[in-house]
């Protein structure tokens, strides 16, 4: 009975298109978290806020609202500026992993706070896990040790940032209510707001291997993002890039470690690296550090150095062999033709179905398993050929797996254009 | 995992203004009944249902599922044809009192199942237990007994029919979710429908202290139920009856009792009289004894004595002085004219807060606490005559009851004209 406002009075205004004021944003968010509002009465507001929508005022006390519901980390005290990214996800991007490092070689710190993959998209911790000795968890004194003496920090999230979203995420999940702009922007934000990093560049992915299909939405999701970083002090940029693909030529734990290790010594997908160089530019810009020659540290070894200084910190052996499947089988070309379509959800799809991700939080992941791709869109090739290979530990989900290729890989007559357009489509600031 | 269907697909199907297919709605009824759709999930359908609706197919399917959820009663083993009738609810609404002895004057058995007040509006239940011993709890067989011997029966739902509407409702209530039109109409007609009545009279209150406040939203509730009862086989018809002033002169327990107890003695007020014979005559149609003359059976004490058989069937004593509130106060006119505003809403919530009605389920309610008018809209008033007499055991509770009057009785300059339009507004079959 103490309780500042009632909990179906804040659904009904939401629900009857209103605007929800400060102080109801902040109750309702806070009082979720203390269990003072059911999830049952939480779903239900989501599920208003999905169709009816949020005011930029709303989405912002919203998401400060859940920054204020744990505690914010603080790297003030660093000698560095610090500067972060985040992806929405895609498959075969394991950008992180190189850039990470190649940032940190100018002298800007990253903190980059990451998750595990669940369906279709791969988690940068489970990539890393691979790695033999590696650890995911550090404590907050660690990870300033880490920054201040490496540069660069690849971590488990903390629990207690944002624990706010944290159950609402939980919430979300498994009542149709994931699928809201308002609500995904606000979640991503409040984590990365409260990790405390002072830039922040964002990469919106679109297509089909990305949670945004259209670059309309992708376009709203980062416009949002943007302007929640920018009313919260933090210096955001967003770029929306190609995920109708996938990135690179693997998709899987073990084989995108050793396709960031061909980049970080100098070689590697194209696109991989395009991408990788100019988020770091980006990032550098954003921290007050651009204008540096970027892909000069991949072919000169620097980013390789920061790469092994920190995974030797978190315990990693960074010369141990990676894991690799114990099954293998080819898919080849059915006919002479040009690959048009080589599409990114069902490599992803493959990719989990083989064992590289997990179809709940508590499942495992095999690190060697997922798809090492031969070509990509636009690749002529010759029946018979090999367009890429499953990796399993575990051969009988090949067949599985390759009924969801169904469709995603198309080889046609010689002189046809493949669907695919350049990696980044755009720059929102 | 051996569950024909995902809540939330289900949930997102809605959520993206897909109809429900039939399987869908069945399995997703059941499976939340059984416990196998959380509450979280299905407040969430819920919001989706209210937001972007349901068809009438979907409604249809929706209903049959909440029917199915539980046991059905069968009245074919009576020797009469039965009728009922079902009030969406609204202040001073004691018509079911008067009525079912009513009807069964004319060998139409009224199976009458009833509930309690929650809110402004009273109960059925709540007004008959200020008569000394009445009980509202019988057993299947007693019911059918009464029925057969009687022909009238006003008594508690059990609690086998139609569980999911039960569950559902509790949700609806705490989640914002129960303004909806479908699951309005669903709610009532599932039990209506498992009750087993052969015909049913929907008297659908339009008006401020009606749930629906629009002509518009309350014929499309009618047309609705309407077509829900005629699908599932039941002679269906709704009136549409104004709720924008209390019917008659009373709103509280035992003070309706006695208004009641007025009409069935020949007199009582001239809208609770019309009200009652108009749905007789609908009843006594639907159930094919249509054409006989109703308001002789309530001047020449037929009704009456179906009245007392029906009490002292049930442990009650027609006979018993009826409670009477320990305090009152009057409230008077401020100034002479019309009375051109007497707002059931106001008056609903007065009575409430005198302790007629309760907040919770769990809270009790007074049995001579109300509100007794002295004048309709339309009436001449002198400044210092009385309007009305509120009635309570706790006279702490006058304050707060006076507050809500505020705006709700208005007496204009003599000439002007009151805000009142017929009792039945419009029939829907």
């Amino acid at each position: 009975m103490s309780e500042s406002f009632d909990a179906v009075d804040v659904i009904c205004h939401k629900r009857d298109h209103h605007e929800l004021s400060d102080d109801e944003i902040r109750w309702v968010v806070d009082a979720y978290t203390r269990g003072a509002v059911a999830e049952e009465q939480m779903s239900a507001l989501a599920m208003a806020v999905l169709l009816n929508g949020m005011t930029r005022r709303e989405i912002s006390t919203w998401t400060a609202a859940m920054i204020a519901s744990g505690e914010r980390m603080d790297f003030s005290g660093l000698s560095r500026p610090t500067a972060d990214k985040h992806s929405t996800g895609g498959v075969g991007d394991k950008i992180t992993l190189p850039l990470a490092p190649l940032v940190a070689v100018f002298g800007v710190a990253v903190p980059q706070l990451s998750g595990r993959g669940l369906g279709h998209t791969g988690g940068t911790l489970d990539k890393l896990e691979s790695v033999a000795g590696w650890q995911a968890t550090l404590s907050n004194e660690a990870m300033m040790r880490q920054l201040e003496d490496v540069g660069a920090v690849i971590c488990a999230a903390g629990s207690g940032l944002a624990p706010a979203d944290k159950k609402l995420y939980a919430l979300r999940d498994v009542t149709g209510t994931v699928e809201s702009i308002p609500l995904i922007a606000s979640s991503i934000m409040s984590k990365k707001i409260a990790e405390g990093t002072g830039a922040l560049v964002l990469d919106v992915k679109v297509g089909s291997g990305a949670f945004m299909k259209s670059r309309e939405d992708a376009t709203e999701l980062a416009r949002t993002m943007v302007d929640l970083g920018t009313d919260a002090g933090v210096t955001t940029v967003a770029l929306l890039t190609d995920m109708s693909t996938p990135l690179g030529l693997t998709a899987g734990n073990a084989l995108e470690v050793r396709e960031s290790l061909e980049v970080l010594a100098g070689g590697g997908p194209q696109d991989v690296v395009e991408l990788t160089v100019r988020l770091a530019e980006e990032m550098l810009e954003a921290a007050g550090r651009g204008g540096q020659d970027v892909r000069a540290a991949l072919t000169d070894g620097r980013a390789m150095d920061v790469w092994r200084a920190m995974i030797s910190a978190q315990g990693g052996d960074p010369d141990a062999p990676l894991p690799v499947a114990r099954h293998t089988q080819d898919v080849l070309a059915p006919t002479d033709g040009v690959v048009t379509r080589l599409d990114a959800y069902g490599v992803g799809v493959v990719a989990w179905r083989l064992g590289a991700g997990r179809a709940r939080k508590e499942d495992p992941v095999q690190a060697g398993a997922g798809v090492e791709l031969h070509v990509k869109p636009g690749a002529t090739v010759r029946a018979g050929e090999r367009l890429m290979t499953l990796h399993t530990d575990t051969p009988d989900r090949f067949a599985r797996a390759e009924e969801a290729l169904e469709g995603a890989v198309v080889v046609a007559p010689e002189g046809s254009r493949p669907d695919a357009g350049p990696v980044v489509i755009d720059r929102i600031a």
